[in-house]
């Protein structure tokens, strides 16, 4: 539990967002890997308009705690994280881990860039996987420190849609390929993408 | 101090970045606020391409704890901001810091994309400046709980630019104004903007 909390009843939790991956997966990968119970809510896009000024900047996904609204994918991965005692074992683990969601956020930018140029096959993402297999050459199993934490799910919410789009994509990255073999080996999260209706993004 | 860490002498912190504000400001502003030392290293463009390769990603700023390397400048953000009790009382106040930091991503992509459209000041500017100016009405003099948070700095170091170049910018946004006041009011930051050397960015 988080320093300051007092609650001895576990929280409720709703995750609201459309019905696609896209900026909540990783969230909802974090309380599968978690095994904690969350209302996965999905809205239609006609159901958006109604919604939209009842969130606090107008953005999906938001996650309710207990009724209190929290926006921002990475603001509510970095808290779930934390929560469930996935944002690595101390304060520089926590800043090592959120220097590989910025470094995820930064691929999802020249992604967009990429969509301009058309260059995101030949440029793009070999740099990133490039980054990725290094770092897990350096680290391990994980990404950061000794254990699954938020940086080892946003790395593999990321790859999501480029794989399906491309699904040799890492078979020059051997690394990322078993990285990304251990988090579909999670029981829970294994049972939920064996499942989950196949979206675009 | 952060969970976690045993040392009970203070840590050596060296922050590299070139001579502007950029995207080493928010740093500059934390280490300021906290009235904690640090080394603030300056380079020139001329040495970067012999520095790039040692940096974790190719990028600054980096920050050297003790020697070690952080990247990215918001995980430098929330790191120091967890250090120096600037990162919200519990866990939930460190979310709500960290959803507005990435509001300010959000203003920052909006306004890189409206230089194509120009229409950063009928569109972008208008709308966050009535963002944050709702949320300094909700909750009072900060931006999250009680106390200032790297939340407060953030806000202060966007409009760092927009306001060198548009100055009548927060005429109609008076809590921002005040807001701005108060940021300056600190005095190691007051004393290190007035000696400032003027720079584009």
């Amino acid at each position: 539990m988080a320093e300051g909390s007092i609650s001895t009843t576990m929280p409720s939790y709703k995750l609201t967002y459309f019905n696609v991956r896209g900026r909540a997966e990783l969230a909802r990968y974090l309380f599968l890997a978690a095994g904690r119970d969350f209302e996965d809510y999905r809205i239609q896009r006609e159901d958006w308009p109604e919604l939209k000024p009842k969130t606090t900047f107008g953005q999906l996904p938001i996650l309710e705690v207990d009724g209190e609204q929290l926006a921002q994918s990475n603001a509510i991965a970095r808290y779930l994280a934390r929560e469930f005692d996935m944002a690595g074992e101390n304060s520089w683990e926590q800043a090592l881990c959120d220097q590989t969601l910025e470094l995820i956020n930064d691929l999802i930018k020249e992604l967009v860039a990429a969509e301009l140029q058309k260059n995101a096959g030949e440029v793009v993402f070999p740099k990133f996987l490039g980054i990725f297999e290094s770092m897990l050459a350096k680290n391990g199993k994980y990404l950061v420190g000794s254990g699954l934490t938020v940086a080892d799910l946003a790395l593999y919410a990321v790859f999501d849609t480029p794989l399906q789009n491309v699904p040799n994509m890492m078979d020059k990255t051997p690394k990322l390929k078993a990285h990304r073999a251990m988090i579909e080996a999670i029981p829970k999260i294994n049972e939920y993408i064996s499942k989950r209706e196949k979206t675009d993004i």
